[in-house]
Protein backbone atom coordinates (compact mmCIF):
# COMPACT_ATOMS: atom_id res chain seq x y z
CA UNK A 1 0.00 0.00 0.00
CA UNK A 2 0.88 3.28 -0.83
CA UNK A 3 0.12 5.24 1.93
CA UNK A 4 1.52 8.70 0.76
CA UNK A 5 -1.98 8.47 -1.77
CA UNK A 6 -4.10 8.58 1.46
CA UNK A 7 -2.51 11.95 2.99
CA UNK A 8 -4.11 14.96 1.29
CA UNK A 9 -2.12 18.13 0.59
CA UNK A 10 -3.80 21.58 1.87
CA UNK A 11 -1.66 24.99 0.62
CA UNK A 12 -1.80 27.92 3.25
CA UNK A 13 -3.04 26.12 6.28
CA UNK A 14 -2.85 26.97 8.89
CA UNK A 15 -0.33 30.21 7.59
CA UNK A 16 0.18 31.10 4.06
CA UNK A 17 3.41 29.23 2.66
CA UNK A 18 2.96 26.61 4.56
CA UNK A 19 1.95 22.65 3.17
CA UNK A 20 -0.78 21.09 5.82
CA UNK A 21 -0.70 17.14 5.13
CA UNK A 22 -4.37 16.60 6.14
CA UNK A 23 -4.20 12.77 7.54
CA UNK A 24 -7.66 12.56 7.89
CA UNK A 25 -8.49 11.55 4.73
CA UNK A 26 -6.11 8.17 5.52
CA UNK A 27 -8.04 7.80 8.82
CA UNK A 28 -10.97 7.40 7.33
CA UNK A 29 -10.10 4.79 5.24
CA UNK A 30 -11.01 1.19 6.63
CA UNK A 31 -7.85 -0.42 5.07
CA UNK A 32 -5.08 2.24 4.81
CA UNK A 33 -5.35 2.93 8.64
CA UNK A 34 -4.93 -0.46 10.36
CA UNK A 35 -2.28 -1.23 8.13
CA UNK A 36 -0.57 2.30 8.85
CA UNK A 37 -0.75 1.35 12.24
CA UNK A 38 0.70 -2.16 11.66
CA UNK A 39 3.19 -0.53 9.68
CA UNK A 40 4.08 1.83 12.12
CA UNK A 41 4.81 -0.67 14.51
CA UNK A 42 6.47 -3.73 12.64
CA UNK A 43 10.28 -2.24 12.65
CA UNK A 44 9.42 -3.09 16.44
CA UNK A 45 7.85 -6.10 16.39
CA UNK A 46 10.61 -7.72 18.67
CA UNK A 47 10.86 -5.63 21.43
CA UNK A 48 9.35 -5.63 24.39
CA UNK A 49 6.95 -2.67 24.87
CA UNK A 50 5.08 -2.15 28.02
CA UNK A 51 3.32 1.12 27.28
CA UNK A 52 2.40 3.15 24.09
CA UNK A 53 3.36 7.16 24.52
CA UNK A 54 1.32 9.21 21.89
CA UNK A 55 1.40 13.12 22.30
CA UNK A 56 -1.01 15.30 21.87
CA UNK A 57 -3.54 15.03 20.06
CA UNK A 58 -2.90 13.09 16.48
CA UNK A 59 -0.52 10.73 18.90
CA UNK A 60 -3.49 9.42 20.95
CA UNK A 61 -5.01 8.53 17.80
CA UNK A 62 -2.01 5.83 16.13
CA UNK A 63 -0.92 5.37 19.83
CA UNK A 64 -3.96 4.40 21.46
CA UNK A 65 -4.86 1.68 18.58
CA UNK A 66 -1.25 0.54 18.75
CA UNK A 67 -1.91 -0.35 22.70
CA UNK A 68 -4.72 -1.74 21.55
CA UNK A 69 -3.53 -4.02 19.12
CA UNK A 70 -0.59 -5.10 21.53
CA UNK A 71 -2.51 -4.94 24.63
CA UNK A 72 -0.70 -2.31 26.47
CA UNK A 73 -1.18 0.58 28.60
CA UNK A 74 -1.52 4.08 26.73
CA UNK A 75 -0.10 6.99 28.37
CA UNK A 76 -1.13 10.67 26.86
CA UNK A 77 1.68 13.52 26.45
CA UNK A 78 -0.09 17.02 27.02
CA UNK A 79 -0.45 20.30 26.78
CA UNK A 80 -0.31 22.18 29.99
CA UNK A 81 -3.26 21.90 32.28
CA UNK A 82 -4.96 19.04 30.84
CA UNK A 83 -3.20 16.29 33.07
CA UNK A 84 -5.32 16.75 36.59
CA UNK A 85 -2.71 14.59 39.12
CA UNK A 86 0.58 15.62 39.80
CA UNK A 87 2.68 15.90 36.52
CA UNK A 88 6.27 16.24 35.56
CA UNK A 89 6.71 19.36 32.47
CA UNK A 90 9.58 19.63 29.84
CA UNK A 91 9.88 22.75 27.54
CA UNK A 92 10.50 22.96 23.97
CA UNK A 93 11.29 25.50 21.26
CA UNK A 94 8.84 27.44 19.03
CA UNK A 95 9.33 29.44 15.87
CA UNK A 96 9.08 32.21 18.46
CA UNK A 97 8.55 31.54 21.98
CA UNK A 98 8.23 28.64 24.10
CA UNK A 99 5.66 26.05 24.89
CA UNK A 100 6.03 22.53 26.86
CA UNK A 101 4.26 18.91 27.59
CA UNK A 102 3.35 16.88 30.97
CA UNK A 103 2.95 13.90 31.71
CA UNK A 104 1.40 12.42 34.84
CA UNK A 105 4.20 11.29 37.19
CA UNK A 106 2.95 7.83 37.90
CA UNK A 107 2.61 7.16 34.28
CA UNK A 108 5.25 5.39 33.69
CA UNK A 109 7.93 3.77 36.34
CA UNK A 110 11.78 1.86 35.88
CA UNK A 111 9.90 -1.50 34.80
CA UNK A 112 8.40 0.54 31.72
CA UNK A 113 9.71 -0.69 28.08
CA UNK A 114 8.45 2.52 26.17
CA UNK A 115 7.18 2.84 22.01
CA UNK A 116 6.50 7.14 21.50
CA UNK A 117 3.91 7.91 18.93
CA UNK A 118 2.66 10.75 16.69
CA UNK A 119 1.33 11.87 13.55
CA UNK A 120 4.28 13.92 12.77
CA UNK A 121 8.25 14.84 12.96
CA UNK A 122 8.67 18.19 11.88
CA UNK A 123 11.61 19.48 14.01
CA UNK A 124 11.29 17.02 17.07
CA UNK A 125 10.96 19.65 19.86
CA UNK A 126 7.91 17.90 20.87
CA UNK A 127 9.27 14.05 20.38
CA UNK A 128 12.68 15.59 22.58
CA UNK A 129 10.50 16.65 24.74
CA UNK A 130 8.06 13.76 25.42
CA UNK A 131 12.02 11.81 25.76
CA UNK A 132 13.39 13.56 28.32
CA UNK A 133 9.63 13.39 30.44
CA UNK A 134 10.31 9.50 29.93
CA UNK A 135 13.86 9.66 31.41
CA UNK A 136 12.95 11.24 34.05
CA UNK A 137 10.41 8.54 35.05
CA UNK A 138 13.24 6.22 34.65
CA UNK A 139 11.63 4.51 31.51
CA UNK A 140 13.37 2.58 29.41
CA UNK A 141 12.56 4.14 25.75
CA UNK A 142 12.44 1.29 22.75
CA UNK A 143 12.19 4.25 19.92
CA UNK A 144 9.54 6.90 18.02
CA UNK A 145 7.40 6.01 15.32
CA UNK A 146 5.51 8.38 13.16
CA UNK A 147 3.39 8.33 10.21
CA UNK A 148 5.06 11.50 8.85
CA UNK A 149 8.80 12.72 8.76
CA UNK A 150 9.35 16.19 7.22
CA UNK A 151 13.14 15.38 6.43
CA UNK A 152 14.17 18.82 5.68
CA UNK A 153 13.05 20.04 9.05
CA UNK A 154 15.95 17.21 10.81
CA UNK A 155 13.98 16.61 13.81
CA UNK A 156 15.83 12.69 13.44
CA UNK A 157 18.84 14.84 14.79
CA UNK A 158 16.87 15.63 18.02
CA UNK A 159 16.10 11.92 18.81
CA UNK A 160 19.46 10.44 17.86
CA UNK A 161 19.70 8.49 20.84
CA UNK A 162 17.07 6.25 19.58
CA UNK A 163 15.30 4.38 17.31
CA UNK A 164 13.23 6.64 14.92
CA UNK A 165 10.97 5.45 12.40
CA UNK A 166 8.61 7.19 9.80
CA UNK A 167 6.20 5.50 7.25
CA UNK A 168 6.05 8.61 5.20
CA UNK A 169 8.58 11.19 3.98
CA UNK A 170 8.35 14.43 2.27
CA UNK A 171 11.31 16.91 1.27
CA UNK A 172 9.99 19.99 1.45
CA UNK B 1 -13.55 -6.70 35.15
CA UNK B 2 -15.27 -3.19 37.87
CA UNK B 3 -13.23 -0.30 35.07
CA UNK B 4 -14.23 2.00 37.95
CA UNK B 5 -11.90 0.96 40.36
CA UNK B 6 -9.49 2.05 37.75
CA UNK B 7 -11.04 5.73 37.73
CA UNK B 8 -9.15 8.15 39.83
CA UNK B 9 -11.12 10.90 41.23
CA UNK B 10 -9.62 14.32 41.50
CA UNK B 11 -11.21 16.85 43.57
CA UNK B 12 -11.54 20.52 42.82
CA UNK B 13 -9.86 20.33 38.86
CA UNK B 14 -10.34 21.63 37.13
CA UNK B 15 -12.22 24.26 39.10
CA UNK B 16 -13.38 24.13 42.99
CA UNK B 17 -16.20 21.97 43.67
CA UNK B 18 -15.88 19.88 40.18
CA UNK B 19 -14.77 16.22 41.16
CA UNK B 20 -12.87 15.15 38.25
CA UNK B 21 -12.70 11.69 36.77
CA UNK B 22 -9.38 10.95 35.35
CA UNK B 23 -9.47 8.31 33.19
CA UNK B 24 -5.42 7.88 32.47
CA UNK B 25 -5.55 5.23 35.57
CA UNK B 26 -7.68 3.21 33.34
CA UNK B 27 -5.78 3.60 30.10
CA UNK B 28 -2.34 2.59 31.33
CA UNK B 29 -3.42 -0.81 32.37
CA UNK B 30 -2.89 -3.05 29.98
CA UNK B 31 -6.08 -5.06 30.96
CA UNK B 32 -8.61 -2.30 31.94
CA UNK B 33 -7.91 -0.38 28.51
CA UNK B 34 -8.31 -3.00 25.85
CA UNK B 35 -11.42 -4.83 28.04
CA UNK B 36 -12.95 -1.16 28.25
CA UNK B 37 -12.54 -0.98 24.45
CA UNK B 38 -14.25 -4.08 23.81
CA UNK B 39 -17.15 -3.58 26.35
CA UNK B 40 -17.89 0.32 24.72
CA UNK B 41 -18.29 -2.18 21.18
CA UNK B 42 -20.28 -5.02 22.90
CA UNK B 43 -24.10 -3.60 22.85
CA UNK B 44 -23.22 -2.82 18.94
CA UNK B 45 -21.52 -5.84 18.23
CA UNK B 46 -24.44 -7.62 15.79
CA UNK B 47 -24.33 -3.65 14.35
CA UNK B 48 -22.74 -3.06 10.61
CA UNK B 49 -20.45 -0.15 11.26
CA UNK B 50 -18.53 1.44 8.68
CA UNK B 51 -16.41 4.79 10.94
CA UNK B 52 -15.70 5.70 14.09
CA UNK B 53 -16.37 9.22 14.74
CA UNK B 54 -14.32 10.35 18.19
CA UNK B 55 -14.80 13.44 19.68
CA UNK B 56 -11.61 15.53 20.33
CA UNK B 57 -9.42 14.71 22.49
CA UNK B 58 -10.13 11.72 24.92
CA UNK B 59 -12.63 10.44 22.43
CA UNK B 60 -9.79 10.05 20.21
CA UNK B 61 -8.26 7.11 22.42
CA UNK B 62 -11.22 5.24 22.93
CA UNK B 63 -12.77 5.89 18.99
CA UNK B 64 -9.02 5.05 17.21
CA UNK B 65 -8.25 2.02 19.24
CA UNK B 66 -11.82 0.83 18.42
CA UNK B 67 -11.87 2.11 14.62
CA UNK B 68 -8.40 -0.60 14.70
CA UNK B 69 -10.13 -3.57 16.39
CA UNK B 70 -13.51 -3.20 13.60
CA UNK B 71 -10.92 -2.83 10.46
CA UNK B 72 -13.04 0.70 10.11
CA UNK B 73 -12.24 4.15 9.27
CA UNK B 74 -11.86 6.88 12.34
CA UNK B 75 -13.04 10.20 11.72
CA UNK B 76 -12.35 13.13 14.22
CA UNK B 77 -14.83 15.58 15.20
CA UNK B 78 -12.39 19.11 16.27
CA UNK B 79 -12.83 22.23 18.25
CA UNK B 80 -12.77 25.29 15.92
CA UNK B 81 -9.83 25.92 13.08
CA UNK B 82 -8.73 22.80 13.80
CA UNK B 83 -9.10 20.51 10.59
CA UNK B 84 -8.03 21.81 7.56
CA UNK B 85 -10.40 20.85 4.74
CA UNK B 86 -13.59 22.16 4.90
CA UNK B 87 -15.89 21.43 7.30
CA UNK B 88 -19.51 22.01 8.78
CA UNK B 89 -19.95 23.69 12.21
CA UNK B 90 -22.53 22.83 14.99
CA UNK B 91 -22.58 25.04 18.08
CA UNK B 92 -23.54 24.02 21.72
CA UNK B 93 -24.03 25.33 24.53
CA UNK B 94 -21.59 26.09 28.05
CA UNK B 95 -22.76 27.02 30.94
CA UNK B 96 -21.88 30.46 30.25
CA UNK B 97 -21.62 31.11 26.64
CA UNK B 98 -21.08 28.91 23.31
CA UNK B 99 -18.57 26.20 21.58
CA UNK B 100 -18.80 24.73 18.48
CA UNK B 101 -17.51 21.71 16.83
CA UNK B 102 -16.23 20.78 13.10
CA UNK B 103 -16.36 17.70 11.08
CA UNK B 104 -15.04 17.49 7.77
CA UNK B 105 -17.61 17.39 4.94
CA UNK B 106 -15.86 14.44 2.89
CA UNK B 107 -15.62 12.44 6.44
CA UNK B 108 -19.24 10.64 6.11
CA UNK B 109 -21.53 10.15 3.76
CA UNK B 110 -25.12 8.78 2.92
CA UNK B 111 -23.81 5.15 2.81
CA UNK B 112 -21.70 5.31 6.49
CA UNK B 113 -23.19 3.37 9.57
CA UNK B 114 -21.69 5.56 12.36
CA UNK B 115 -20.56 4.98 16.23
CA UNK B 116 -19.90 7.77 18.09
CA UNK B 117 -17.46 7.19 21.03
CA UNK B 118 -16.01 9.63 23.79
CA UNK B 119 -14.98 9.29 27.09
CA UNK B 120 -17.98 11.11 28.96
CA UNK B 121 -21.21 11.82 28.76
CA UNK B 122 -21.86 14.92 30.62
CA UNK B 123 -24.64 17.35 29.80
CA UNK B 124 -25.01 15.61 26.23
CA UNK B 125 -23.96 19.03 24.41
CA UNK B 126 -20.80 17.86 22.60
CA UNK B 127 -22.38 14.76 21.60
CA UNK B 128 -25.92 16.02 20.65
CA UNK B 129 -23.71 18.26 18.28
CA UNK B 130 -21.47 15.45 16.84
CA UNK B 131 -24.96 13.65 15.98
CA UNK B 132 -26.39 16.94 14.05
CA UNK B 133 -23.18 16.94 12.28
CA UNK B 134 -23.41 13.52 11.49
CA UNK B 135 -26.96 14.01 10.40
CA UNK B 136 -26.15 17.01 8.24
CA UNK B 137 -23.89 14.49 6.07
CA UNK B 138 -26.74 11.89 5.72
CA UNK B 139 -24.79 9.10 7.62
CA UNK B 140 -26.69 6.75 9.90
CA UNK B 141 -26.49 7.18 13.44
CA UNK B 142 -26.08 3.35 14.94
CA UNK B 143 -24.90 4.70 18.23
CA UNK B 144 -23.01 6.58 21.14
CA UNK B 145 -21.01 4.80 23.71
CA UNK B 146 -18.91 6.53 26.52
CA UNK B 147 -16.53 4.86 29.18
CA UNK B 148 -18.10 7.17 32.00
CA UNK B 149 -21.71 8.74 31.68
CA UNK B 150 -22.52 11.08 34.86
CA UNK B 151 -26.02 10.55 35.03
CA UNK B 152 -27.55 13.65 37.32
CA UNK B 153 -26.86 15.76 33.65
CA UNK B 154 -29.25 14.11 31.97
CA UNK B 155 -26.75 13.93 28.59
CA UNK B 156 -28.93 10.90 27.76
CA UNK B 157 -32.29 13.04 27.72
CA UNK B 158 -30.29 15.31 24.53
CA UNK B 159 -29.63 11.87 22.91
CA UNK B 160 -33.30 10.68 22.91
CA UNK B 161 -33.23 9.64 19.57
CA UNK B 162 -30.29 7.17 19.68
CA UNK B 163 -29.08 4.15 21.61
CA UNK B 164 -26.42 5.21 24.08
CA UNK B 165 -24.56 3.14 26.14
CA UNK B 166 -22.08 3.93 28.97
CA UNK B 167 -19.52 1.72 30.88
CA UNK B 168 -19.46 3.71 34.73
CA UNK B 169 -22.32 5.24 35.92
CA UNK B 170 -22.02 7.82 38.31
CA UNK B 171 -24.55 10.18 40.04
CA UNK B 172 -22.92 12.81 41.21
Amino acid sequence: MNFENFIRNIPDFPIKGIQFKDITTLLKDSEAFPMAVDYMYAPFRTEEITKIVGIESRGFIFGAALAYKLNVGFVPVRKPGKLPAATLSEEYQLEYGKDSLEIHKDAINSLDRVLIVDDLLATGGTAAATCALIKRLEGTIVGLTFLIELTQLKGREKLADYEVHSLIQYEI
